[in-house]
């Protein structure tokens, strides 16, 4: 490949895999610096392949077109949680420069394996038991008690893929409703807030965190998102302490969004992680000097971090589904400053795009 | 064309003729709306094109690849201040949109239809005489006094194309460094500072202007802006009723740069108009929230005028051919941020990029 070594000069080229409108926001980010991107996308015009310079379309876990990105790339990174992991590795195996780690991929696309990783390196999780079939459902719920969250082991998000168990009756009839996958029982957190940390880890080893933001979801997916958080500093002190374990745990390279429980005695949680940009650093792009797009390219390619000092308090608010036809009306906003992903089809619950709304810190 | 009406909806295509960095810059804001973006570039594989879905590469004024983006386009709109009027006029009269009117291109390019343009609507400037031949310098230069700066008419930019005439000795060898060509001399201004105005017409005759910038050049090259530059509220008012003044006269839709002497009693002469995006603009992509990029897309797309103040003080530093080579340690230093355009080759003098520094108000 004759790659240039890190950190990689302007004029190189970012790998993305994946269209969509996180790897578009990343792609932005990367021309700002001078790069060029290329992205693998599924379907050809993708959002994100239409603000790059090149556009291979092909399944993520698609080891030819994983190839052929990684061939014209400097380095390879990716947008989508779901990439699968062996194959990343493979390409890691190859020598392709690739970052996330494919470890960071594989241990958080299995929700056993995520929790069991992040227990063992001290970080606390909500009590689970592995669910193989609708059998271990009985013995599980007595353990985690009732009501208890089951998950299909791998994929699923946004609240998909999921059913709650709360006494035999429900037992069957919610391992039908996951398909009857390899599950995990997740005992309920008494959370009285969800918050996320968003972090990053450079090829040197230094780290860095945004300042955490409150999460609101709605029916599963994530609806609102205020940043910086009202926390204490002795919250925030442990929710870097457990997004810079889990990076160096990973020996990761990337920004990664950590989604937490807080419990009513002010402990942590650790609900899931995310090896990519996430939705709750969207508030980052107006409310930073260096926003998680660019935080993010700047680690994968070996330059140093920037600043996440907060600029502004930031409201960030996601466009669902037909909600992004407000445009006219947002766009007339001075409050409201508005991101479009350039996606056709506003299907009920598509993220659109979303807007930050800004107040003085 | 079958187009949308204004205002585009997010998902129309925006056509820049131009693949630099200001068609890059525009193209980025461009995205974070939901517009997809065609370029027309003189280069495949342009800046520009680089971050955009369509490059078509031909001629500015190449009436067949004009008309190719405008045929792809829902608004053509231009980076570049010599890209022909007529060739502009001609897509307008052929029922094509562009934004800004082609009128705009024709007047600032002719430095005396300019400064006339700018005389007629009660817009001051320095004395100037048309200068047709040599023989026409001597009684010029009585007229204007010496020393008085001798420019060709058309084109020229960044200092080139100027030669400043003293005495009978410097007039022919000044006629003969501008190649002979139809000219003006210029009066010089006796200004203290040199300041500029970013503004915007919307399609609904709505203006606004940014904080005026101060400007240093160095070589005839820009080399740095402050802005908001320290002005009276007199100054600032005069500025933007320069600004404000000229738009409506060109039934303008865009935004547009004016560069404006400061003279000593504080009253403002106009230098020049550019009918697009402005070097001296650069400063708002981080110190305001819609910044001249997304303003100019707004313009030209029909949506409404975005905020346009200040969140910052700004200083922004040009990066000239090989200064852009620092990048190293610029994107380690956290006080600036920085924007490299993807241009492969730094000559001298080229602009490869521009950091932003940041101070709280």
């Amino acid at each position: 490949m004759g790659a240039p070594s890190f950190p990689l000069p302007p004029g190189s080229t970012v790998g993305i895999v994946g269209g969509g409108q996180l790897g578009r926001m990343m792609a932005l980010a990367a021309a700002r610096l001078g790069f060029n991107v290329a992205v693998l996308a599924r379907e050809a015009d993708s959002p994100a392949g239409r603000v790059s310079a090149r556009e291979i379309v092909g399944g993520y876990g698609d080891p030819a077109a994983l190839r052929q990105l990684a061939e014209i790339s400097d380095v390879v990174t990716f947008e989508f949680e779901n990439v699968p992991g062996a194959a990343i590795a493979a390409l890691e195996a190859d020598g392709y420069r690739v970052a996330p780690p494919g470890r960071a991929l594989t241990v958080s696309q299995d929700r056993v394996t995520e929790k069991s990783f992040l227990n063992a390196h001290g970080l606390p999780t909500v009590a689970f038991a592995v669910i193989d079939s609708a059998a271990d459902l009985p013995h599980a719920l007595q353990k985690l008690g009732a009501p208890a969250l089951l998950k299909t082991r791998r994929e699923g998000y946004d609240g998909k893929g999921q059913a709650w168990v709360t006494n035999a009756v429900d037992e069957d009839s919610a391992f039908v409703h996951i398909d009857r996958r390899p599950a995990i029982l997740e005992a309920r957190a008494p959370f009285v807030r969800e918050l996320s940390i968003i972090a990053a880890r450079g090829r040197d080893g230094a780290m860095a965190a945004y300042p955490l933001a409150e999460n609101q979801h709605e029916h599963g997916v994530l609806r609102r998102s205020i940043a910086p958080a009202e926390v204490s500093p002795a919250l925030a002190a442990e929710a870097e302490r457990i997004a810079f374990t889990l990076m160096g745990a990973l020996d990761y390279v990337g920004v990664i969004g950590v989604e937490l429980f807080e419990l009513a005695d002010g402990s942590l949680l650790v609900n899931e992680f995310a090896p990519r940009v996430h939705n709750t650093g969207h508030w980052t792009a107006d409310g930073c000097q260096v926003d998680q797009f660019e935080q993010h390219i700047r680690a994968v390619a070996g330059w140093p971090l920037g600043p996440t000092a907060p600029l502004a308090r930031v409201e960030m608010l996601n466009l669902l589904g037909d909600e992004a036809d407000a445009w006219p009306t947002l766009a007339a906003d001075p409050t409201a400053r508005l991101w479009l992903y350039g996606k056709g089809d506003a299907e009920p619950g598509r993220k659109m795009g979303h807007i930050n709304r800004l107040t003085p810190l």
